[in-house]
């Protein structure tokens, strides 16, 4: 906020400036250009209308194009060559910050502008088109936009995986998540995909002793809003630097300053849209939380994406369906919504929220058959990528993998390889995130229940400032100074594996 | 809307590229950078949390600082000189693209980039500084802001004038509308100061004899918005290529291709906000209409400011207003707001919507007294930026203004010399436009009533089509190819005067 009884002065002396901080300059430009692209995304999914696809595809391509101007700059290398020679006198922030900065710039410049170009404008009618695949769950009416965007997203691979001696799958995964490969990936996901049938099997058999009560009042989107913001507002989220929107998949958009967060709000069920306003709220709070005086520098920004969503899925998954959030949240929909009778009892609704059951909608899966979606994903990117899988055979190969890993087949497309919007945005490599979070937040819980003393009593009372003050010390504060597995090891001490999770699964669903 | 079934190929072939052509190209990165910071002012006055104001600014300046950049170029002189050369073949309207291109380049290279970021910046802030001063009616709050607004748009008009030859003063106002100049506007608004006094008393005494019945019924803003959206439906606003929302203050922003207007609807007024309403359908038809094929270039912008004044006060004064249209209007109002009773006919809305009255607030003037409004402004501000009138002195300059031009005297500054934004912005030698605009609405009105058979009784009825056609015949089609001064003489087939204002106020007014 700026402060209006004393305006800041306008003339900047001047003074020497070394070489690394001209790179900090020249990074807040590549900021401010990539946050103006971050909103134009934001206003694309929640307010603009539908014909102005092309022309925001068109504003947005200039601004990639912009922004890799910027970094691929031959200015830029020498630079990066003339701060590493003074790495000894710079502090450990900045160190970091000049090893990102060169990291990206040697994604930078091993794709050239063009492709950069031709990508975002060809997501961007692929994007649209895929809306109305979807809607009208027809695979064809998407199949040539993928083919599309694929083949400009293998060019981009292969280029990425040259430059920094990766395969093209881990070049495209290391760009979501700095570190993460297939090697790193297989080794979490094997032990999961041993464990799981029979668990979730186990899980399912527990859960078919319990009485569940549905859960179908309706309640007008205001009140679900209402409840909204007063959850978001608990959970610390903060409205000066961000806003709650609609839309029809929730995302978290927007820069660390201005952060936007969408749920999507459905009268029959009222408890979806909330739980998607606390997963997004966990997103949010660790944009919000990263420092602000390294905000517009590649340091500053978050660890990655498995680490981003290790703090939506803490929030949501491990502590918003939990037994003690549930406690505090129960009393909040009865004021609030007006609803009573045994379906709105507490324990009710910790059933109702971790119902194990083999369905189609991975974001609406639980958390026991998710890692489940994923790993099908992750085989079918990696088959499509490798050209091992063509377009064409997408709809097969899907349907053949939902039922043979979690014995269900989808009657459409719609409900199939059409219901996620990654593809069609040329986002391949991002899916094994989500998993690998999963497993994240299962580390993190364990730490926290060591070093945070009566955690489940302070969240049955609705009170979180010793789970965030946690959260900030060890995760927000650190921002992308080390990488996700990095950053797990030094926070936990101990690499980032399936066994936490595996343990919080069944002491959870089998005890 | 792009085609889903037939996907656009994204290989384009190699091809010979004149210097016009490379030309075209640069002015669509400009187009695509500067249409970015449009949707971001926009979003800034309609969605944005207030902690952002500073991280906008940043951003903001930023990409003026990239588009200055693009425009600024070295390349750019040596390309406009060699397409010079080619004049001979090139079309009517590539000339034209060719002089607005040059005109841009001069513009842009009279003023060096540091100036035009600091500008962002500063009015940024200023302009938040402005809404708090405003909302306190504190105007020591907005004063050293206004002063360093002041001095950086003072800098930019010396430098920019003597670029073109220019006073500081005109060298602004040319920016708003390209060829407006004081000269030009004092040959307008002398004949109007002198008969302006005595009209409005002559007006004000028709009307005492006047009984007008007053509209204050409570209307929720969700049915002003469901009425709101009708109207602009009729009036062809596309809802496929724009939005309607809510701001402070009116405004129509965005991009040609998604055009945003806002209104302010408030309970007890309900015309107030579906005024405004018409009158930002009448800036939006304009943008909307502009030639898609010239959407990216100069000559395919609008004809400067006061033309584009012209189409929102013919469609909210002389037409939204006018009897005709209440005609229509009226079953309207009483079908989708409920409303009943002697004050909801089209002869009361008739005298309510044009009552004559000495008041104090610009936006809300009746079309007799605004112009005195803007007489003021303009006075006030070339003395502002002449620095014969200090900033701490405006308070005092403009209530002794608004006394002796208008016989009344604001009792705080939010209703004196706080209520209008421009200034904050930095939009010296904007003002004037408003006025020229009212004139040359009426000199529009002349010549479509020679033109179009029947244009009142086609109002009467709610068809709007032949209206719009001239519009586009005339007017939109023809984009920047003309200046607004040409554009005037082309159609109506003089120059702008008051003379048709005039006469179209007397016979509104006194007949």
């Amino acid at each position: 906020m700026p402060n209006c009884l004393r305006p800041a002065l306008t003339d900047t002396s001047p003074m020497a400036i070394t070489p690394y901080l001209q790179l900090e300059q020249e990074f807040r430009r590549l900021h401010a250009l990539r946050s103006a692209a971050g909103m134009l995304r934001w206003d694309a999914a929640t307010m603009m209308p539908a014909g102005s696809v092309e022309l925001r595809g068109e504003q947005l391509a200039v601004l990639e194009t912009e922004s890799h101007a910027v970094l691929a700059a031959p200015k830029i290398a020498r630079l990066l060559d003339r701060a590493a020679a003074n790495l000894p006198s710079m502090d450990e922030w900045q160190q970091a910050n000049l090893r990102r900065m060169r990291r990206e710039y040697e994604h930078a410049i091993a794709v050239p502008h063009a492709l950069i170009s031709r990508l975002a404008k060809t997501t961007a009618t692929a994007e649209h088109c895929w809306r109305d695949a979807r809607a009208q769950s027809n695979f064809a009416l998407f199949a040539p936009h993928l083919e599309e965007v694929l083949k400009l997203v293998r060019d981009r691979a292969h280029l990425l995986g040259q430059a920094l001696n990766l395969s093209p799958y881990d070049a495209l995964a290391d760009e979501f998540s700095p570190g993460l490969t297939t090697a790193q990936i297989d080794r979490i996901f094997n032990p999961l995909s041993q464990r799981l049938p029979e668990l979730i099997q186990q899980a399912i058999a527990a859960q078919a002793q319990l009485t569940v009560l549905p859960i179908n009042a309706k309640i007008a989107n205001s009140k679900q809003r209402a409840l909204a913001v007063e959850l978001m507002k608990a959970l610390g989220f903060s409205f000066e630097h961000g806003r709650l929107d609609e839309s029809d998949h929730p995302f978290t958009g927007g820069v660390p300053g201005d952060v936007r967060i969408t749920t999507r709000f459905m009268p029959q069920d009222v408890l979806s849209g909330l739980m998607a306003v606390i997963h997004e709220t966990g997103h949010a709070r660790y944009e919000q939380g990263l420092p602000t005086a390294w905000r517009a520098q590649p340091a500053g920004s978050n660890a990655g994406m498995a680490v981003h969503e290790s703090m939506s899925l803490l929030l949501e998954m491990v502590i918003g369906r939990g037994q003690s959030f549930l406690q505090y949240l129960q009393p909040l929909l009865v004021k609030q919504l007006g609803v009573s009778g045994p379906e709105w009892q507490s324990d009710n609704l910790y059933r109702v929220l971790n119902q194990v059951q083999r369905s189609l909608i991975r974001i609406d899966a639980d958390e026991l058959t998710y890692p489940v979606h994923i790993m099908l994903r992750y085989e079918l990117e990696r088959q499509l990528l490798d050209g091992e899988l063509a377009v064409k055979d997408l709809p097969e190969a899907w349907n053949q993998g939902m039922a043979s890993r979690l014995g269900v087949t989808p009657s459409n497309d719609a409900e199939g390889c059409l219901q996620d919007i990654h593809w069609s945005l040329g986002a391949f490599g991002y899916f094994p995130s989500y998993a690998v979070g999963a497993m994240i937040a299962a580390q993190w819980l364990e730490s926290l229940r060591a070093e945070v003393a009566g955690l489940d009593e302070q969240i049955a009372r609705g009170e979180f400032t010793e789970l965030f003050a946690w959260l900030n010390e060890n995760i927000y504060s650190s921002a992308a100074r080390l990488t996700g597995s990095e950053l797990v090891k030094q926070v936990t001490g101990r690499d980032i594996s399936a066994q936490p999770w595996l343990r919080y699964a069944e002491s959870k669903y089998l005890a």
